[in-house]
C-alpha cells in the first residue's frame, strides 16, 4: 500500500539512496548496458543504440524569472534540454541520432512561448554540431508547472567508453567549459539589476542558460583510446568521484591547472563575492567532458590535462587536489 | 522575447493546434518516420528503431486520492506508464525492447511509494507479455508534482504499420478492451464509498488503473497484412477519426457490434447514471488496438470486426455509426 507516512522520503535519501532502493526492483538484465553510466544501451540486431533521458522542471532546473530580474527564455530551456542529453551521448564516445521530447505545460502557457522553445531545440542541434540528430516525435500534456523531458538516442563508431575504465597511472583531462554555468547560476540567483552585467558576466550567464558541451570530443577521445569518459553535469569533484569509484581508483587534480579555469570566472566573483574556485570544483551544468587517457595516448588537442589517476590507498576511492581531500558534497544532488 | 501576454495560449489551441505550430520549427527530415503516428522511427545502420514517449502527471492523468475515496497506487502509475508506451509500439506492429524512465518527485514522497512504482513497472512488463523489454536507465529529479515520463524503444519483424494505409472496402477491427477504462474513470471521479463497488465495477476501475493493451496483436496483425494500425488512447471515435484522416477515407461502425462492448460496462452505468455507449465511443486509455484489414485477409482471432472503411464522399473524412455522424469532440484532448 502507498504510505506517505513512511519514515524515509526521497528528500532524506538523495539520488543515490533512491537508486539503490529501486534499481534492484527493475529488470535490466537484458540491457547491453543498464543504469549507472551517462547513458544506457540496447542492442538492435547487433547494432548498439545508446539512450539518455533528462527532465528540466520549472523552479528546480530553471526559473521563469530569476532573482536577478533576468527572464529565462523558453528558447534556452529547449536548448539546454538538447544540450544535456547530447552531452550524455558524447560522454559515451557516441553521436546523437534521434530525440523525442515530452512537454508538460500549464494551459495558460502562450503558444509563442512553446514556439520559442521549439526554436531553441532546433538551434541547439545546429549550433552544437549535432547534425545527425533528428526529432522523431514527442508527447504534449497539461501540468501545473512546466516540465520538459528529452530522450536522445545515439550510436558509437569506435565503441562506447564507460566511467569505469580509468587505471592507475592514467591522466585525466577535460574538454569544454568548467565553472561557467555555476558562476552564471550564482549571478542569476543572487544579484539584481541584470542591466549592469558586463560582457564577461553575460557570457557566464549564457554558460548556464545555453551550455555548449564539446560534441565531437567524445568520439575523438574514444578514437584516441580513452580509458574512461564522463560529462560534468553535477560538478567536477562530485562527478570525478563517481568516475573514481566506478573505476576503483583515486584521482588527484593539479590545483595550478584548475586555477587557470577560475580566471575567466573572476568577473562573476567580483559581482557576487564568491571564490571562483568554488565554481571550478563544484559548479555543474557546463557539460564539459572528462576523459581519462593512458599516459602515452595521443590526447586530442582540445583537452587540458588536469590531474592524474592513482591507485587507491585503502578501500575508498579518493579525489584530491594537490593531495588534499576535496569534499564532493558541494556538488549538485537533486534531492539534497 | 517570451511573451505571456500573447493572445493564444496552449489551452486555447488544443493538442493539434500546438503541434501544427511547433512541428514546422523542428527538423524531422532525417527521421525514418517523424512525428504523427503512434511512434517515431529511426534507422540505426539499416535497422529501424521505433520510439515512443508518454508522460503521466499528477492531477492530470491520475489523482493520488480520487473523489470516490479510492487511493491511486504508485504501482498503478508505474504499470500505466509502461502500458501506454508498449501499446504505441504494438500499434506500429512492433515489440518493445527497451525503456528509460524519468521520475520527477516532491521531496516528501515516501521511498516506499517510489519502490511501489518500480514494482508496477516490472510487473507490467511481465504480465503484459513484454518480455523483451528491459530498463536501460532513467533520470530522477525534484518537482512540486509527481510526473513520470517513459520512453520505450521497439523493433518490428514484419515492417511497421502506419495509420495511413486504410483503403475503401477494408474492414476495421479491434483487439483488447474498449470502454472499460472510461467507465472506470467515471466511477473513480464521481462516486464515493468505493467499499460498495461490486466485482464487475472493480474490474472496470482496474481497466483504468492497470490497462492491458493486447501485446502480440500488433505484430500478428502486421503479419496478417494489416493495412493500418493505431491504438485507442483518446477514444474510439476520436482516434478512428485520426486514422480516417491520415488514410484519406471514411469509416462506418456497426452499432450492434459496438453495443456488445457496452454490455460489460452496465454495472458502472447503473452506479453512475451514464449511458455505457458513451464509454465505448469516447472512453480512452484502454489501449485497445484498432486494425484495418483487406476484406479477404485472415484476421487474427482476437480481433472483432466493428465496421468498414468507405470512400470519402467529399474532401472530409467522416466517422459514422450505422451511417450517422459521430462527434469526435467527446474524446480526450489534453488541452481542451
Amino acid at each position: 500500500m502507498t504510505n506517505f507516512q513512511s519514515e524515509a522520503t526521497v528528500g532524506d535519501l538523495g539520488e543515490q539512496g533512491i537508486l539503490d532502493a529501486i534499481l534492484p526492483l527493475l529488470d535490466s538484465s537484458k540491457a547491453s548496458l543498464g543504469p549507472g553510466d551517462d547513458a544506457g544501451a540496447l542492442r538492435v540486431r547487433g547494432e548498439e543504440v545508446l539512450v539518455s533521458v533528462d527532465t528540466l522542471v520549472e523552479n528546480q532546473d530553471f526559473r521563469l524569472i530569476w532573482p536577478s530580474g533576468q527572464e529565462h527564455k523558453a528558447y534556452d530551456i529547449g536548448w539546454k534540454s538538447i544540450a544535456q542529453n547530447v552531452s550524455d551521448i558524447n560522454a559515451m564516445g557516441g553521436k546523437a541520432t534521434g530525440a523525442v521530447i515530452s512537454l508538460s505545460l500549464p494551459e495558460s502557457t502562450a503558444l509563442d512561448w512553446v514556439k520559442d522553445l521549439a526554436q531553441g531545440v532546433t538551434d541547439a542541434i545546429k549550433y552544437l554540431g549535432a547534425q545527425e540528430l533528428t526529432v522523431l516525435g514527442g508527447d504534449l500534456g497539461k501540468a501545473s508547472e512546466i516540465s520538459v523531458t528529452t530522450t536522445v538516442l545515439g550510436e558509437t563508431e569506435h565503441g562506447r567508453v564507460l566511467r569505469s575504465g580509468a587505471q592507475s597511472g592514467d591522466l585525466i583531462a577535460i574538454a569544454g567549459h568548467v565553472g561557467d554555468a555555476g558562476a552564471g547560476l550564482d549571478v542569476l540567483e543572487h544579484h539584481g539589476d541584470s542591466a549592469k552585467w558586463n560582457r564577461a558576466v553575460r557570457r557566464l550567464v549564457a554558460g548556464q542558460c545555453r551550455p555548449t558541451p564539446p560534441l565531437g570530443s567524445g568520439p575523438r577521445a574514444a578514437e584516441s583510446g580513452a580509458h574512461a569518459l564522463m560529462d560534468v553535469s553535477d560538478g567536477l569533484i562530485r562527478d570525478s568521484s563517481r568516475l573514481a569509484k566506478a573505476s576503483g581508483v583515486s584521482i588527484d587534480f593539479d590545483l595550478q591547472v584548475l586555477a587557470k579555469f577560475a580566471e575567466r570566472l573572476k568577473p562573476a566573483a567580483t559581482l557576487t563575492g564568491h571564490d571562483p574556485m568554488k565554481w571550478v570544483l563544484h559548479g555543474g551544468e557546463d557539460f564539459g567532458l572528462l576523459a581519462v587517457f593512458g599516459k602515452d595516448a595521443k590526447i586530442p588537442e582540445e583537452f587540458t590535462v588536469i590531474g592524474k589517476v592513482t591507485a587507491r590507498s585503502g578501500r575508498r576511492s579518493m579525489v584530491t587536489v594537490d593531495g588534499k581531500p576535496a569534499a564532493a558534497k558541494d556538488g549538485f544532488d537533486h534531492f539534497s
